[in-house]
């Protein structure tokens, strides 16, 4: 992507009234825009992160077994009244009523919704264990939103179901569930706190929540040395038994052909919620340091004269390769001063940057930048490309 | 993928309640599932149509040069009441006030939205051209939900947006846009008439609606030779001009120095009405023959005999060579007759059908059949994978 030809506005101040470091530099690094309190749209930028996340989560959830599906937004409130969740959640529950004068809602959840769901298809043991997942907006009436996307009225989740037959199944699902949901953070370059919880609002016999430490978090964790943080909820998985099945008759017939209630358990991650998450844990004075796999783009190539032919000749070869190598280039061939392009640089926080300036490049050479580690290599132009391939792991 | 572990539940009767094939197809092969009316799930097989679809639009704007974003559903009223539109599209507009007290609606369109959202960030005619495009979820409260997911109340868009300093800029991204709707509608297995249309609720100057001829279809269209069909209409794009941005004072300064209004356009497609317009066009009595690039996968194994050790063992050899490939492939290692499944196979309509019985593979062969021209071949067990990449174009 060429930055002259892109929608990435940055911003140089500290917007007001944000507290949070990580909402600061979504706003500043053009990631996000605030429509409303608490309603964000994803600029272009933070869309690519956004789906590298998805990515990442579809790929895991996809190794552990689990089926990706879409359930709506729109729900009647009739099915909630079944579990009694149309009071517990009433505080948050975004409601209408339709033409027909229907009590409509927006889902919180959707724990009813996919009970209801395969219990419409499923009759036979023989057609369990299953798993299901989906990435979907979700909606709440938040009283207070906070921290950008933290605490947002409108949000990503992902959203997973498991059905079983016994005990033993669903606990062998909440394992790989929960080793799965390691892998993810990993991936996103972050580190969380497993702790055993409270199931709250959505009942059942055990849950585990992944807590990443950060000073705007809401909730508290004690880490393995007994010490308490302040930690952002990025994900919950619950054993949720037969609460679900139960009260919206979602049964099966076992091999006696007797009936059964589905043993559920159900596993969320806040999609949204894990860019400011790990924004908060990655970043500097100068901006995000985006680890690999969620960075918008792995590499921005910063010619510093683009007037100069042979500074811009240069860039574009770079960019020409690494593209065809599927890497996700970034080039800011923007007709603004070094300093400037420094320091977008560094605030949009790139993994890898090669800077091509005329000085060095008399002498053959160009300089790559790692992000994280500050670390800069001076190599001959013609090893740039061969070195970046090699940083990238390909 | 297999079918044992995967979740697929196809339905041998005709759904009571639909008229339209699609619908019935919809249904019956396990894509949809009705929450309530007008809403729906998209089941495993239903999300992996839609993503391919979605993927066909992606790689055709992006290559148009348009950004994607993503924009939210909850929206302020009143940004609606600048453009008096939350009069003339108040019938559709699903409405609720949040805790504040604020009106608030859901989107069922962005005009306005991404007229603010530009008007943010775009000071200066440098900083245009400018087309920024989402793939998101649509909310109207249609009177008459209709067929499946052609009329829907919860559905996706594919809705872009162009900003110009002038009408011939305008004019050569409509006319890029036009270009890329027909890439999009080809893969997609769809000729549709490109018609000069009425603007309606949008405004503007001029509009080209894309009609897919359908017997359940709501539009009339003349074909090039003057016969008038009842046709889908698949996609719509407009040449706005001024009308949302000089209600949203959405300006830039020209190299004058002179504030002028942005001159925009707005091009949709409706991309969950799209899986019905593909099934409406492309079926017979036993079910979907789906076109190549939007089938949820391309390959179907069917080995006849599954507790066969030879048959079964040739089933997973193809299936682990085609899935290195890429292809994707799902296999019917379900233990049911062979009736059952030939007739599942015609129903969910995959491209292709490598079928494994014992009596062909003791002479050393498999056949391999195309459901749309339903071409089979008969070849050499080891010739299979081979003819199927070709056939595959790999």
């Amino acid at each position: 992507m060429k930055w002259s030809k892109y929608f990435l506005p940055t911003i140089k101040e500290v917007p007001t009234g944000t507290e949070a470091v990580s909402h600061q530099l979504l706003l500043r690094s053009g990631l996000v825009h605030m429509l409303t309190s608490g309603v964000y749209s994803y600029l272009p930028l933070g869309w690519r992160v956004l789906s590298k996340i998805e990515n990442i989560i579809r790929e895991e959830m996809n190794a552990a077994g689990a089926h990706e599906l879409l359930m709506p937004a729109i729900q009647p409130l009739e099915i909630w009244q079944k579990t009694g969740r149309d009071k517990t959640l009433e505080e948050v529950m975004i409601r209408f009523k339709n033409k027909k004068g229907t009590s409509m809602c927006l889902g919180p959840t959707h724990e009813e919704i996919i009970t209801d769901l395969v219990k419409s298809f499923v009759q036979s043991y023989r057609q369990l264990p299953v798993t299901l997942y989906q990435i979907q907006t979700k909606f709440r009436d938040e009283t207070r939103p906070r921290f950008g996307v933290v605490r947002a009225c409108e949000f990503i989740m992902k959203d997973a179901y498991s059905f079983d037959t016994s005990l033993e199944g669903l606990k062998k699902n909440y394992d790989a569930m929960y080793a799965a949901y390691k892998k993810i953070f990993d991936r996103c370059g972050l580190k969380p706190i497993i702790a055993e919880a409270d199931t709250g609002a959505m009942g059942g016999r055990l849950s585990h929540e992944f807590l990443v430490p950060a000073p705007i978090g809401e909730d508290k964790a004690k880490d393995e040395d007994g010490i308490e943080h302040q930690a952002i909820e990025v994900g919950h998985i619950f054993q949720l038994g037969t609460k679900y099945s139960e009260a919206l008759g979602a049964v099966y017939l076992d091999e006696q052909g007797k009936q059964q209630p589905m043993i559920m358990g159900c596993y969320g991650i806040g999609v949204s919620r894990l860019i400011s998450t790990i924004i908060e844990v990655h970043n500097d004075d100068k901006g995000i340091k985006w680890p690999q796999e969620v960075a918008p783009f792995l590499v921005e190539i910063l010619p510093l004269q683009p007037s100069d032919p042979e500074v811009m000749g240069l860039a574009e070869q770079y960019y020409d390769e690494l593209t065809k190598c599927k890497i996700d280039v970034l080039m800011d061939d923007r007709d603004e001063s070094a300093g400037r392009k420094f320091n977008d640089a560094d605030l949009i926080g790139l993994p890898f940057r090669i800077t091509i300036g005329k000085r060095t490049l008399a002498e053959g050479k160009v300089e790559i930048k790692n992000r994280a580690t500050s670390q800069v290599e001076v190599l001959p132009k013609d090893a740039a490309v061969g070195r970046m391939l090699a940083l990238a792991g390909k």
